[in-house]
């Protein structure tokens, strides 16, 4: 059977390839943002910017008038990819050395979202995708918010995820080698919430701020 | 006087941009992985990998044959971004919710690194990069390995640093609602080490694994 040379499918250690909605939407929904690529007269821009989710569609959002949000707005194509670093492999051998991670590569066109309730749900799931609980405690966009604001939607029409877990795979004859290997377990991590200097010191701190975590947040 | 519209210039929010190399060194430095865009036959590709740097060169490498190296190879342009998440900036409104975060984006064209002295000085580049002081404790790559990795060098023609820092930026009407609004500091951390369930209970844990955090890795 001749290798499948689709733009999604995993060609490098497939056997860490995964295919299925379920795990890549776990991986977009615990990133707080993603890197998007595109194509601008052949010269490739990768961007980071905070994106969410709804349903099959990744969104995102600016100012109006930036380079990339022109660009996806043109339909062009774009690639939406996002990675959560799980942990350091020290092997006992350099080459096998690694990192676990998850990571989710989505591809797909975009357009504007120009209806308004749409529009309003997607500023509220950009909210709510960062920190749950939050769109109801803040004063919600206004009209001229609203209008400088642009949204694009774009349909994930190809996606694969790519995860390692687990431990130090080293060759045989180097297990015996007096050598320290493990992993370093990593995770992105919340300090404790920090009040705006002009608070007024009676503003009790909402449950969706205190004790935060990103990879916990969802509810 | 017109705006400039260099690919590497930023062009939102260009207050937030600085383009000394000092400033994009350390974040590329300190970010683990890196996000490496390409256009293949007009298709943006993202993917996820480890880089190192050398003076005013990225190196990134993988298993011979890779869709990403063997775009490189070719001579084609890459554009390479790397993210450090610092914060949650949590205003009064949703419109001045944000990041803090340090970027780099980074242009050029690679070349493949067939020097055996270079090449081997690359791979001591990628462990030393993760895990500093590591290098000397490991079992170096023989020649088989060195064989089936390839290693890439890009030159940083154009680069630009984007960089958020600092509390809540709300409207000055917002400041008097009765909205909790502040920063939640955001890290990547490591966790304790976990020791191969293979290795010598005897083997003690060298000092480049114990304390090991990434933003203060460097030496």
């Amino acid at each position: 059977m001749p290798k499948d040379q689709s733009r999604h499918i995993v060609q490098r250690l497939p056997k860490r390839a995964d295919y299925e909605r379920t795990t890549i939407n776990t991986i977009i929904d615990e990133a707080l943002i993603c890197h998007v690529g595109f194509c601008d007269a052949g010269q490739p821009v990768v961007i980071p910017t905070i994106h969410a989710r709804i349903g099959n569609q990744i969104l995102l959002h600016g100012l109006k008038g930036g380079r990339l949000l022109k660009h996806v707005n043109a339909g062009h194509d774009v690639c939406i990819t996002v990675t959560l670093l799980d942990g350091l492999v020290l092997a006992r051998s350099a080459f096998h050395h690694s990192m676990n991670y998850r990571s989710a590569v989505i591809f797909g066109k975009g357009r504007e979202v120009v209806d308004a309730t749409d529009k309003m749900a997607a500023m509220q799931r950009f909210v709510e995708h960062l920190t749950p609980g939050r769109w109801e405690h803040v004063r919600q966009p206004n009209a001229k918010e609203f209008k400088v604001t642009s949204v694009v939607a774009i349909d994930m029409e190809d996606a694969s995820a790519k995860v390692r877990t687990g431990p130090v795979s080293d060759e045989d004859e180097d297990y015996a080698l007096p050598i320290w290997a493990g992993v370093v377990p990593l995770e992105l991590m919340a300090s404790p919430p920090v009040a705006d200097a002009k608070l007024d010191p009676d503003t009790r701190t909402p449950e969706h701020v205190t004790g935060y975590q990103p990879a916990t947040r969802k509810k």
